[in-house]
C-alpha cells in the first residue's frame, strides 16, 4: 500500500468537500488504486467554524508553514483562490518538494508557464483539473484520453452562472437582471457577480484548455471576451424564433495555418446541438480531434462533492504517476508549438445576428443593406414585423463574414439617422 | 524516450485506423508523451489488399507467431474480434510477457475475469477503452477520473446501430425496416445485424461498464437484454405525443442495500433529457458518481479513426504506467464487492408503457384498469382516441410498477377476450 500524505490549504467550500470525500470514501479509493491518501493538516484562518466534519486535534492551524515546511508532507491542495497569495504558495511548496493540486483558474491563466516551469524544475506536477469545469474530467481526456489526436477545435459552456441566467431568461422569459437575482437566490451567482457575467471567469478557463490542447501558452489578455450583460430578452425572443438557442461559449480553433482563435461571447448556436440542450447550472464541452471526431464532456462545473471529485482524481493521479514516465513536462508542453500564431480579432470570421432599431419609414432596409454589402456582407435572413410603433426592430442574420468587416459596416449603419441605438451583434456558430 | 514496441493482430477497419493514427500523428505523440511507439508486425490473414498505407517491406505477415513469441514485442494489440481465436491469443501473449491493448466487447464480457487474472500473473497489463464506445474515453473516467467516487447508476446509449435506427424512425416516419435498410446502406448496420439489433452487442459493453463500475464480475447471462426490432411505428408517435423519446439504453443501478440491476432494453425518457437528444449513429453514457453527480460522456462510438483513438490511448496508457504503482489488479477489483446481489428481472421496478389493442366496446377500460389495480399498478396517463375501428389502441403509462406485476397483470389482460395482439410493454426512466 502507497501512502500519500496530503496538506490542505483552504478549508472554505471545495476544501470542506474535498475533506468530506476523503473521509467518506477513504477505504473505497484505497481498495481500487493501492493508494493510501492522509490528511495530515488543514490550513485556514478560520479554525473555529463548524463545517460539519470531525477532524482529529491538531489537523486544523492557521499557519500555513505547518503545511509547506512539513517534510512528511507529499503534496499541497490549495484552494484559497486569488493570485497574488496562492501563487507565494505554490511555489513555496514547489520547492520544498511538494506536488500540487490546485483549481486555481485565474492563477493558471497568468502564471502557469512559471509555475510549471518550476514544478518541472523540482520534478514535481501540478495537478489542476478541477480548475475547469469542476468535477468534469476534460484536462485529463485532452492529456491522456485524446493523446493520440491533433485538436482541432474546443467550444464550452464553462461558466454556470452565466448558463443559469441565459436558460431562465429563455425558459421564464425573465429579463437580464430577474434572471441574475434569481442565480443569486439559487446560489449559482456571487453578491458581485461581475467576473462571472463580464465573461472574464470563462475567458481563465478558455486560457487553461486552449493552452493544453494547442500545447502552446496564450497570453489571456489575447482572449477576447464579452459577457452577457447586454443580452436583453427581446433578442432571446427573436433567436427562439429564428429556431437558434444562446449560450456564453468559450471558443478556441486553429485554421489550416496553424492560426488559432480563442474567443468567449454570447453565442448563437442551432436548438438542435446538443450543446443547446445543456440547462441552468451545469457545464458541458465539445472537443474536435482529428482521431476521435468530437466530443462532448458533460456535468456539474462547480459545487463543493463535484469539485472535490477531480481534486481527488488529481491527488491519485499523482500518487500513480513514476517519474521516469512523466512524459513531457507541462513547461516543455508549452513550446512544443510555440510559433503558433493567435489570431487578432478583427480576424476571427463568423455568422452574425444583428438587431437595428431605425424609423419606419420607406428605405431602411435599403439604406441598411446597401452598406453591408458595401463591406462583402450578405445575409440569410431578415425579421422585420409590423409594430405600429414609430421606432421598429430589424433582426438580419448574416452569412459567414469577417468581425471586422463588421465593426466597419455597423460603425458606419450606427451613423444614419434612421437608425437608433441599440444596435445589437451577436455571433452565431453552425459551420459545424 | 521510452520506447514501446507494438504487435497488431488484425488489420481491418479499425486495425488500419491505429496504423493511420500511429503514422500521421507519431511526432505529435512523441512530443506530448516522451514516449515512441514502434510498430513492429503486423499479423492478418489477408496481406495482400491495399488498405492504402504505405508499410516498411517485412512489417505484414500472416503468422501470428511473429508477434507472439517476438521477444522485442512489448504490446499486443488484438483486433481481430471473435472470441475463441482472440482469447487463446491474448492468453498466450500474455504469458509471453506481453501487454494487450484489445476492442474485444464480445470476448472480454465472457472471460474478462479469467484474461485479467492471466494478465496480473504475468504482470502485465490489459487496455480495452476500445471495446465499449469506440473513442469516448468511459472505462478511464470510471477508472480515474471518477476513482474517489462511488458509482450510483450507469445509463448509456452504446450501440450505434440501434439509435440509427430508432432515430430515422422517429425523424423521417419510418417504420423499423426502412430504418434499418437506411443504416444498413449508410454502413451502420452490418448484413446480419441480429447482435445489434437483439439488444446483445449492447449487453455486452454494460457487462464490462458495470463489472468495472462496481467493482465486481456480472456473469453476461444474468444482464436482462432486449431489442428494438418490436418497436413500430406507432408507438413510435404515441411516445413522442406524451412528449417522451425512445432509446436502446444500458442501465445499470445499485439501490440501498447494494442489490445491482443491470438491462438492456428500449426505454422511454424525457424528450428534454440530454440523452434524447443523442442521434444517429453517435453514443452517450450518463454516470452518476456519489460526488461528482450525473455526467455524460458523448462521442462516436464505432469507425476506423475514434476506435484508433481509444487504442493508441490505451497504449500510452501502459506505456506511461509503472509497475510499483498500478494499483489494485483487475482480478483484485472484481473481487471487491464480490458479494453484491444482482437482482433478477422480475424484481427490477420502473415506470411502464402499455399499448393494447381492444375491441371498441363499453367496459373496456374498467377491465383492464381492474386488473392492472389487482397487480398493484397505477396510471399516469391514458390516451384512447376515436379512430371509427372496431379495434381500437388505448395506451396507458404507469407509476413505478415492480417488473413481476407487469408481467402477471399482462397475462391476465391477455386473456380478455377485448383484446387483441399484440400487447406492448415499453419501460420508462424518468425518476432522475
Amino acid at each position: 500500500m502507497k501512502k500519500i500524505n496530503v496538506g490542505l490549504i483552504g478549508f472554505g467550500t471545495i476544501g470542506t468537500g474535498v475533506v468530506k470525500l476523503l473521509k467518506k470514501n477513504r477505504n473505497e479509493i484505497m481498495r481500487k488504486t493501492g493508494i493510501n491518501v492522509q490528511l495530515k493538516k488543514i490550513a485556514d484562518l478560520d479554525v473555529t467554524s463548524d463545517r460539519g466534519i470531525h477532524l482529529e486535534k491538531g489537523i486544523l492551524t492557521r499557519n500555513v508553514n505547518q503545511i509547506i515546511k512539513d517534510p512528511e508532507i507529499d503534496l499541497v491542495v490549495e484552494l484559497i483562490g486569488g493570485v497574488t497569495k496562492a501563487r507565494e504558495l505554490i511555489i513555496k511548496a514547489l520547492y520544498n518538494g511538494k506536488h500540487v493540486v490546485t483549481a486555481n483558474k485565474a492563477l493558471l491563466s497568468l502564471h502557469s508557464r512559471e509555475l510549471f516551469k518550476i514544478a518541472d524544475k523540482n520534478n514535481r506536477m501540478i495537478g489542476f483539473e478541477a480548475s475547469v469545469c469542476g468535477g468534469i474530467p476534460i484536462i485529463k481526456v485532452i492529456r491522456e484520453s485524446l493523446v493520440a489526436n491533433k485538436i482541432k477545435k474546443i467550444m464550452g459552456i464553462v461558466n454556470g452562472t452565466t448558463n443559469f441566467i441565459l436558460s431562465q431568461m429563455e425558459e421564464k422569459d425573465l429579463d437580464f437582471n430577474k434572471a441574475l437575482q434569481l442565480a443569486q437566490k439559487k446560489g449559482f451567482a456571487e453578491a458581485n457577480p461581475d467576473l462571472d457575467i463580464s465573461g472574464e471567469d470563462a475567458a481563465h478557463k478558455l486560457q487553461i484548455l486552449a493552452s493544453y490542447a494547442f500545447s502552446t501558452d496564450i497570453p489571456l489578455k489575447k482572449i477576447y471576451f464579452e459577457g452577457i450583460e447586454k443580452i436583453d430578452i427581446q433578442d432571446i425572443r427573436y433567436i427562439q424564433e429564428l429556431g437558434y438557442k444562446i449560450k456564453l461559449l468559450a471558443i478556441v480553433k486553429m485554421d489550416k495555418h496553424n492560426r488559432i482563435e480563442c474567443r468567449v461571447h454570447p453565442t448563437i448556436i442551432p436548438k438542435d446541438y446538443l450543446l443547446a440542450s445543456v440547462k441552468d447550472e451545469y457545464n458541458a464541452v465539445f472537443i474536435e480531434g482529428d482521431a476521435s471526431g468530437g466530443q462532448i464532456f458533460y456535468g456539474k462545473g462547480a459545487g463543493s462533492l463535484p469539485t472535490a471529485s477531480a481534486v481527488v482524481g488529481d491527488i491519485i493521479d499523482i500518487a500513480k504517476s513514476c517519474e521516469e514516465s512523466r512524459g513531457a513536462s507541462y513547461s516543455e508542453i508549452f513550446d512544443l508549438h510555440s510559433k503558433i500564431v493567435i489570431k487578432k480579432f478583427a480576424d476571427f470570421s463568423c455568422r452574425y445576428y444583428l438587431r437595428f432599431h431605425t424609423k419606419d419609414q420607406p428605405g431602411v432596409l435599403a439604406q441598411i443593406g446597401k452598406i453591408l454589402g458595401n463591406h462583402r456582407i450578405s445575409l440569410t435572413s431578415v425579421i422585420q414585423k409590423e409594430t405600429g410603433q414609430k421606432v421598429v426592430p430589424i433582426v438580419m442574420l448574416t452569412h459567414l463574414a469577417k468581425e471586422d468587416d463588421i465593426q466597419r459596416a455597423i460603425r458606419s449603419i450606427r451613423k444614419l439617422k434612421i437608425v437608433k441605438n441599440p444596435v445589437k451583434i451577436i455571433r452565431i456558430e453552425n459551420s459545424d
